[in-house]
């Protein structure tokens, strides 16, 4: 391998001759070889290309950087978020807990790639950008990588999880609405208990998805405050005035999505209580898909000694041993995705406990577990709603078998005759291994018509919209 | 002591005769010896004491009970919510997860008691009420102890949690205020940084608490929906029509707080994701109170080795062993509840993760975390901003002191001779351990009248508002 | 209510004259109104009690105390044991984090207490003992408290948690003995699987506790490590020769339990990890328990719509409104327990993340979470086992239509027919609802002979010891 | 890109020319398009390597795979652990809970490449290797999952973890010993407190990477233990006689760790109770590393407003921004590894609750999470180990000036004086910001002879070891 030598503020280092980053980067990598290389989150070089990008801009517009300079920074931008330089990213999520390193990177590549796209050698003739003085200008570590989380978060939440859980929630809200009257046992605590539609049970699943949307969604007001503009500690030192409202407006501009200046820059770099605030919210939709696929797997277990009242698709062999076996397996994923999610919502919230002063040091941990959340939710929803949700349908016979034959039918009896008989009639059947019906009519409690009229399933599950 | 005989649906059992309660409640005392006596939290008692009392008046206004037994129902529960019953609620949290014995424990002390208020004995002659009949009419323990549970929170985080946060803002943001202009050295890293003020400092401090009160109100749109209308499996089995917006119209008349019934009691019965939305926030607000208290101490560490920049009020002997040490005590018991705040929050998102088909049976569980949670933080607020953030003071000289002999000051020359050499000023200070300003001048890149223009702490710190 | 005047170094303090409690403890009682009063944990009080009588027998023997001092505090210290004292501990666990005020509490009552005892009364004449220079000697909060803690949690776990979980373990294992030859279908992915017996199955639930157990009590070295010698910084300062060794031997005796002093004392003051470790081995077995405890409500599901292989005990009316409801509390219970156990776990971690040079100031936090876990999981394990687990009966009928019924059973013919004909007759049973047998005969790929001679469900479990 | 078909017990799939994977890995690539292509750990699939070809020794052994067949297998085993075959394993973490689609992966990948090896084309002549009846011989994805995770996770906590733990222990043991009489000054409640020195303030770190290091090896026997032999749901179906014992004692040869065959294959299959547990060590490690890294990034903050009483290698330049900042980065990259192994501990502990019936189905979430955490505090350890504590010095003149400064020497006089007067000391020389020595004299509790023979900071700091 052939190197270059570049230099920082530190001295010299050699760098391999192919790469286009410099002095602080490499430093970097040889420090810290914790874990895979280059595991920082490609969404958060995003995040940096837009606001490298915009920062530029807003320098130039506020007179303090030529525009050609201007122009030049944003083409190598505009490359990063084509993705032609991923492969000028090594650095790991494990370092300085401030990612300064990785706005580093980011600067001495645009700095470096410049001047090759300018036709200049690296390193040779007058440089067309300057890593700190150009590319970084207005701008520190310190509020850079908390502007490109939260870039990089809102897009992943906007453009991956919000529609990911809304298509699985239009399959549901179809599916409730298709078995609204198919007639079912419903149970509680596990046990037989009154009955309730399919169509029913699967809505509480779409309230809670719609639950959960509206969450996540009155979040990202907090996650759409940018820090950038703060500089080093949040006082806005050597940053032209009006400069964070302006490039804000850029970055809302390059990204198409709403993002405006953090009001008090202080918070915005010394605590990550917007990443913990949407990770909540997703922690709480990982709690709800918990649930629902939880449930589905439970009612579609069998095919012979389960509950089997859902059939779902059958997309892979399920055993290596046992031929012909199939199983739940998206509802699987999804709640390991749940698993994953509730786990990082503490790396994230203890990440977020641990600003000191004027900067929490916990800012790519925090990221990273986000960004994985986020996109792991919206991934799985498409994934269960494609291969799982749309294909559920209900097993008519076994539905109906098991409904006919529930002792608690009999709930319907208690505004008729009373808790406590109807309760008596209940066991009797139960010790008896015999029907309400007979039960009822043997205890001299109801009549045959009487328990006909007062005793049908189908008007014991309310209203159905 | 003495006792008397009580009956349920399976037969006698022994109850201590000066007891209201009666069969059910005392085979879950036997049944469930877990843990202190008598933890089911008595917010959650006061719960049902609102939702019984609306309950009864829903149904006499609905038609379905009269107006004696709906007093009578009501009498008792007054005298529940003025605290003249405590000793009549002996469960424990650890019961049935869907807290039925607690949901019979409020029937049959109200029964019971009725008895005895009307001049009767219990247990004598024709029953005022029944417990399950007349008490818990138009109601299963599936719909009650989720109602219980919402107005139980509601109320806690409306009254503890909020008013608390709130007081504690206040002080922070006067504090802020007042000490706009101390300007003083930032940090970051834990290492010196540019200078920022006092106030500046303290303002990113009521910023968290704003954004985490914005995001906790956010979450009462949910936890203010009623499950209570649905019954045993969210259809309404056994309810009169319209029964469950009345019966909220009552409980928000009651309690003074916006209840409205849940849209979709499916939902309501078998998830419990409004209980982790809301104490998603409440997490979010120990994140942001861990940091705040964590500050504090550091900035008021010492008294002669620590930062020692801030004093706080010396409120108690620190040491049984060293004389004359006083410590941050109100900063330890905050973060303290911080810590107990996200341990919580786990138990909940477990708890919110286990609905099994119509009901969730992690209630209890779920309901003790977040009161204690909600109280704590109010609590630790009130205590905080009373004994420690209202007595807030800076140390002047030590500031002074401080800001006074700071490297990172250098910044300020960043846009006058370049990053370079500016980095090359402080580095040369830190190794002849001299001043800025003489490093500056010897190495020849400033003259001391540029220096004395260029570099002021005091037009380092941006636009004081 | 009437007052007396105490002093600490700060100054006067009112006291209510019927608590033997001094100056520290009522300012800590002002000073922190967090939560419900007096939620120190009493065990916490209790380990206390035995050290300062420890200490009082250690620094006699030292001789730095004489024997009339020793034992006037040792007879306070007895009457704390006996509970003769438990309303003079009025503390809450949101107070200073080193639990300081609750050992001036302890110290303040010893004193007092031991004046009245002596015929004295509190504050008048010649004071028996002094609460610091007597009581305290040789100790600081920072090595008593987390001795304290040692002590408590380690009695919690020796007395309460290992015979709770032994218990169950005994009743599963007899239980897993007695239904040995009961075949029955597996389950895996919650399908249909090949056989093993139900004394298999609850094998692997006595194992999970064997190994939990094992777990435990790895960990008890560690937490039998004691502080106390330590002082205020780890150093020792201000004990006598060898004290701390025999400090701990004489809380050995008097507690029965095999305590050392710690190796260490700069870690045990500084960090909690014992405590970390052996909850993190009760994390386990409520992983464990978890896991049982929904294992068995599956199981018993019903009864006529759910699992039903098998049976447990009826143990109180299982719904409000649903007569005759039977449902698996114990099992609720104990799935709670595990849940708040594993977000104290949450808890005790960040708690012990938080420690600061030579003091950890999560101590009270960190306990209180401790002793609740070890409480609950010992109770609730006998509690589970004495009302569950002991009357486990299998449902012979049920088990056995279901295990003919299973198409599983194929897996047997893999070695004789291979995977991919295995497969076909259980795809082709499955759609036909036909058997396996009538499927494998026609397809051609086995006699009825060789079916009868290759399936058999009690030769497909193995070895059964 | 060009295809082939392959065939499994559903049916034809197109699969991509140039992989040796077969029908039912492209399923599952298709099936579960959730985050990152292959994000399956490659330790897992070592982990499959190894039980491969122990299986297929053990299987030859015991009478049932020819030579040839064991051979043939083995030398794709061979390959795959060499690291030729990592372009061959596509799936990710989130399919199906038990793994079996990766088991699959390995089998197919094991068949056609051995046909290949053989000189043969895929899918065409009679195959040299079944991937379900001779690469998946004696085994299921339910017992090999397990087992290739205690591989995968014995093997990084053995080769990885222990050592970067141990080299950064002996490294904070050298340091404890040569800076065993830097007397400095102690910190409780980051107060001013007692002195101690150097060295024993690192002693606790010692002691506590020891604790942790044996609280680790204690965990290991249980993760030692292999499902393999357990097959479908834990009888062992379909092996040969004392298979179990001899494909453990393969693996236990093949990877020169002590493997055995779990006592309880039950257990084994239904519960990951020893990766719950070797992590809850972990946990305890990482609590220990965060401590141990915060108060060096705090003992070492400044370098002219902080603590400043040790000096760290500066590694690269801290600041973007501001110039010549050096910032301790090793320290906030192994606090952040720790957040995260706190995190993944919540993941691992909620996927060991799930176990149903006889099959865990949080397999993968729980291996991926434990092997990053793993791997992260080893390769952390190390990093901090060079890059920081080795270079680890004394700021000597800093430490001298702030232990002659300290008002906590005044409790060498609590023996001499009495707490209440040495109280009375402190706190005047606090308020007149005078000197202890002075304020004693003035206040005549001492003279200044015994001032100076009583308070010496290097008597009050015990005995060094």
């Amino acid at each position: 391998m052939s190197f270059r030598i570049e230099k920082d503020t530190m001295g010299e280092v050699q760098v391999p001759a192919d790469k286009y980053w410099g002095a602080q980067t490499e430093r970097s990598r040889n420090n810290f070889k914790i874990g895979p290389a280059a595991s920082m989150p490609k969404e958060i070089i995003e995040g940096f290309a837009y606001l490298k990008k915009a920062a530029a801009y807003a320098n130039h517009e506020l007179g303090v950087l030529p525009v050609e300079k201007r122009d030049a920074i944003a083409a190598v931008c505009d490359e990063i978020l084509a993705g032609k330089l991923d492969d000028q990213f090594p650095l790991v999520i494990w370092q300085t807990g401030s990612g300064t390193q990785s706005n580093m990177n980011v600067n001495e590549v645009v700095a470096n790639r410049a001047q090759v796209l300018a036709g200049g050698k690296i390193g040779e003739g007058e440089p067309v950008l300057k890593a700190n003085d150009d590319v970084n200008k207005s701008q520190s570590s310190n509020d850079t990588f908390p502007t490109g989380m939260h870039i990089a978060a809102y897009k992943a939440v906007a453009e991956v999880t919000i529609p990911g859980v809304e298509k699985l929630r239009d399959t549901l809200k179809r599916k409730s609405e298709e078995f609204m009257h198919v007639v079912k046992i419903g149970r509680t605590h596990l046990m037989d208990a009154t009955p309730l539609t399919l169509g029913q049970e699967i809505s509480g699943y779409v309230a809670q998805l719609n639950h959960g949307l509206k969450a996540l969604k009155n979040t990202l007001s907090h996650l759409s405050e940018l820090a950038l503009g703060g500089t080093a500690v949040g006082t806005g030192l050597n940053t032209p005035q009006g400069y964070d409202v302006v490039v804000a407006k850029y970055i809302a501009d390059f990204t198409g999505h709403p993002f405006v200046t953090a009001e008090n820059k202080f918070e915005a770099l010394a605590a990550h209580d917007a990443i913990v605030e949407t990770h909540g919210a997703l922690k709480q939709l990982a709690v709800a898909l918990n649930k629902i696929a939880n449930d589905i797997r439970m009612l579609a277990s069998g095919p012979r000694s389960g509950i089997g009242e859902i059939l779902i698709p059958e997309n892979e062999p399920g055993s290596s041993i046992m031929p012909g076996k199939v199983n739940p397996t998206q509802c699987e994923a999804l709640t390991m995705v749940a698993a994953q999610v509730m786990g990082n919502d503490v790396a994230i919230t203890i990440g977020g406990t641990q600003g000191h002063y004027e900067l929490n040091v916990f800012k790519p941990v925090m990221a990273a577990n986000f960004l994985q959340s986020a996109r792991l939710i919206g991934d799985a929803c498409v994934s269960f709603d494609e291969h799982c949700a749309q294909g559920i349908e209900p097993n008519h016979a076994r539905i109906k078998e098991l409904v006919d034959n529930s002792l608690m039918l009999v709930t319907a009896l208690n505004t008729k005759i009373g808790y406590y008989k109807a309760a008596e009639i209940a066991q009797t059947a139960h010790k008896n291994n015999s029907t309400l019906k007979e039960t009822a009519i043997a205890l001299g409690y109801v009549t045959a018509e009487q328990f006909d009229e007062w005793v049908k399933p189908e008007d014991m599950v309310g209203s159905l919209k």
